[in-house]
């Protein structure tokens, strides 16, 4: 089971060394971005992977001056529409050119679009959502939290696949059974003021009941009873998950958010930021996203996309 | 202005010791718990408050030898029943025999129905909210964040109340203009999708009219837009307050709690709590809350009463 952010990146570079076929490879949807073309180089030069770059190739060239970067080690496709170049991207992946999809300069929107299109893209029946790995310096290991980016109001069903697509996550961190916390302000459930609360109480017996196989959940849980034994005890709670969990999934996009930034930002803690339930891994970052935290993303993306294959 | 949860104790001390009449009083409600004994007999012998207990004495007895608790340093008020008990504890401040709630062993919902009762209650026109006050070691001075811990899902007039008492506890830290981050998932309004974007939008121009006075307000912000001044930068956000936020306004209920909780159970950060918007300040720890935390609220109701006097 991987402990660190580190071990993520050392984890990528040993399937990488092992792998017959060499780097893995990224396909960046309108590339002409300088900090992804940063990204995308740091991992070439370390042997993570390579790059496809989709774009407006006369931008991409610019770009690649101000950075010194050689484009004769990458392939180049021109497509100057967004649109265009995210289908693009996707449409590698698909045909294995590339094992991972990656945002360029465009719209997340536009990008997922072409990700989901039932016919060209990697639609796999599946809700599409946004897992956050994260290393606190206050935690006992690494904790996924999940939605705080692409599904605003997630309906119960919807929040089964949240659950599966961080499963999914958690397993390519060597997390066998994960334990997953279904966030709320309390451990009571109020089904009429707080709906999410009876949510979580449905998803927790449906678990029971081997309705959501492979993990642990429980909840409502408040966060302090998700990662905190003592508060936990005190509070008198009786779980597998509390005080333990690998996984917290909140309730809708406003917490998810506040509870990722809150642990960058404010709390010290480092992370990695991934798309998961397509077909293939998507890399997502944010401009104002550090280099470390891009660098460890394409590490992130590239365990699961080798632990896809593996199940294949 | 003050920067440390150690120097509102200091300064909650100072205020105590200029105090021409002694000692401010603690009513605390149902105050048969042993925790919330520890914490105001902490608060006596280190001169801070004195503590009147309201509830069924002969339990208080018995917490009281557990913790060798000299009860005859204090006045004791029987009542068995907990909702008269915090009727009583609400009259004594209504008398001006106390200058500050704290609720015992009963729920909440109890003691605020005894404190927001408009004929007996403490009830000052205006919703109650709750605050905790964070010093976070990852930002640079005091953080307001409110509300997690009672209103649920608050409307637009009732946030322009939670932003009111925030700027009221900001005031009592010495806050002159307190800069107020209206946190979503975005800095982008999406009406359609993210009502309280919206709802964000309208409050930062109410506060451009004068309609909420006394701050600056912005909003929408994403949590890393309100305290990472390299984060709005990036995101091109011009903004008074982004970057420098005193005061982070939570959509809702989930929000506030999962971002308190994160500084204080995964950030490292130190905290204290405490409801504002009656005529009185309301402590309300947590038997989770840590003794520091307990010690740190009851100072800052102190500041919040002494300041409500010198307005007076």
């Amino acid at each position: 089971m991987l402990q660190t952010i580190e071990s993520i990146i050392q984890e990528a570079h040993r399937l990488v060394s092992m792998n017959p076929s060499g780097m893995p490879v990224l396909a960046v949807a309108a590339a002409q971005d300088r900090e992804v073309l940063e990204a995308v180089e740091t991992a070439r030069k370390e042997g993570l992977a390579r790059a496809i770059l989709v774009g407006d190739t006369q931008r991409i060239a610019e770009e690649a001056r101000h950075l010194a970067l050689p484009l004769d080690e990458y392939e180049l496709i021109h497509e100057e529409n967004v649109t265009q170049a995210a289908a693009t991207a996707v449409r590698l992946v698909r045909e294995k050119r590339a094992s991972v999809v990656m945002k360029g300069l465009l719209d997340t929107a536009v990008l997922l679009k072409a990700v989901l299109n039932k016919e060209t893209g990697l639609h796999a029946g599946r809700l599409v959502s946004h897992v956050g790995v994260i290393e606190s310096p206050y935690y006992h290991k690494l904790l996924i939290v999940t939605d705080g980016a692409i599904n605003i109001a997630p309906s119960l069903t919807e929040k089964v696949d949240i659950i599966r697509n961080a499963c999914d996550c958690a397993m390519a961190l060597g997390i066998a059974l994960p334990k997953v916390a279904l966030l709320a302000a309390l451990e009571k459930i109020n089904s009429e003021k707080m709906p999410c609360t009876a949510e979580a109480a449905i998803l927790s017996q449906m678990n029971r009941r081997g309705q959501i196989p492979g993990c642990y959940i429980d909840g409502p849980l408040a966060l302090d009873n998700a990662v905190n034994k003592e508060a936990a005890r005190i509070k008198g709670i009786e779980s597998d998950v509390a005080g333990d969990a690998d996984i917290l999934v909140a309730p809708d996009i406003e917490a998810g958010n506040v509870l990722y930034k809150a642990l960058i930002d404010l709390g010290g803690a480092k992370g990695a930021g991934l798309v998961m339930g397509a077909a293939a891994p998507v890399v997502l970052t944010s401009r104002a996203d550090t280099a470390e935290v891009k660098r460890a993303s394409i590490a992130l993306a590239l365990l699961v996309a080798f632990g896809a294959r593996e199940k294949q």
